[in-house]
């Protein structure tokens, strides 16, 4: 049984699309992270990161094992199933290389430039300068991998698409754009265009209350 | 044969410090990025990302396979020789957890606390004070997990433990103490001293020019 607590967030997004591609089934719970849902003791007690997304894997015996880190539960999955992460050699390698790059590159250059832009309290004009270039700049090495390979760990779909395409999914937040990556924008719309990316998009977007 | 590409950062010490604990022999090539090395046009052919460490393993074929990213390579050479992540279980999946919580989060609030403390141009008293608040609090949630156990990822020593051995080495860039975190004290004491950790720190600190 597996149990995903997510919201409709570009690190939340990547585990629905993993878990339809590999076509296992999963409950999803809904953690509004805008009313700050994943700050709760209770919530805390799931992952005292309190951060989405968590992935709950139940066993027979009823051992819940509670799995943090949205590219920690890419990996999980990928072994638990054999899909979606070559077995060995040089392609096993650069998932990895991709993965790390998202995590501690690009991801946190999304995230810090789309705060800057749009939440601090008061103007930090070089940290939005700092940022966005580094937003832009890790978009470009992302592209120059893509114009070698048709997805970013080479010529098969792996979790680290999955991966990428999560914050390139809000790329709105810190406004990015595909205008000078035209190899992004040819796989983004390659990834986005799968029926299993779809219906895991539409059901994160179904978390959010429509009011 | 094993070709290293670094010097005396966060990131770099981990590939050495994982080299000597699994006893691979490699040759460690300075890039000193005081001076900009990593940026040079020779360097970006190797890592267009201009970031050490890079890792360069040559079969006897002769044919290089280049790979960046710290924690790729720590699993990449964990996974080579079978030693130091667990090969399946709970166990590996938090190893995992780990690698992208350093990578995702308290690597790069380390990272950029520093930076904001000592190299923005101009005074930036709010990204100061956020990423110097999630330094401290990433290495608190990291002593949550060290009170538990005695390695970051259970009960045995594993390449996470190099992965956040390397910020913490270097936490006085962002003013970062072990006051408050006593279990991340233990464990950085007991990591510091074993044999094969402290020939890789003395190998990268070799790097640095003594002018």
């Amino acid at each position: 049984m597996l149990d995903v607590y997510a919201f409709a967030t570009p690190n939340s997004v990547k585990v629905p699309i993993a878990l339809e591609e590999l076509e296992l089934p999963y409950a999803l719970h809904g953690v509004n992270v805008r009313k700050g849902e994943q700050k709760t003791p209770e919530f805390l007690r799931l992952n005292p990161n309190g951060k989405v997304p968590v992935l709950v894997d139940t066993d027979e015996s009823g051992d819940p094992f509670v799995l943090t880190e949205s590219a920690a539960i890419l990996v999980y999955l990928a072994e638990k199933t054999g899909r979606l992460l070559p077995t060995s050699g040089e392609g096993r390698a650069r998932v990895f290389e991709q993965l790390f790059f998202h995590a501690s590159g690009l991801g946190p250059a999304f995230g810090q430039s789309g705060f800057f832009q749009r939440f601090a309290a008061e103007p930090q004009p070089l940290a939005i300068e700092r940022f966005s270039a580094e937003a832009n700049r890790t978009l470009r090495l992302l592209d120059g991998t893509l114009a070698k390979n048709d997805y970013v760990a080479g010529e098969a779909f792996t979790i680290a698409d999955i991966a990428h395409f999560g914050w390139l999914w809000r790329r709105g937040f810190p406004n990015v754009t595909f205008d000078d990556t035209p190899n992004v924008a040819r796989w983004y719309e390659a990834v986005e265009s799968r029926p299993a990316v779809q219906r895991g998009i539409a059901r994160v977007e179904a978390l959010v209350p429509q009011d």
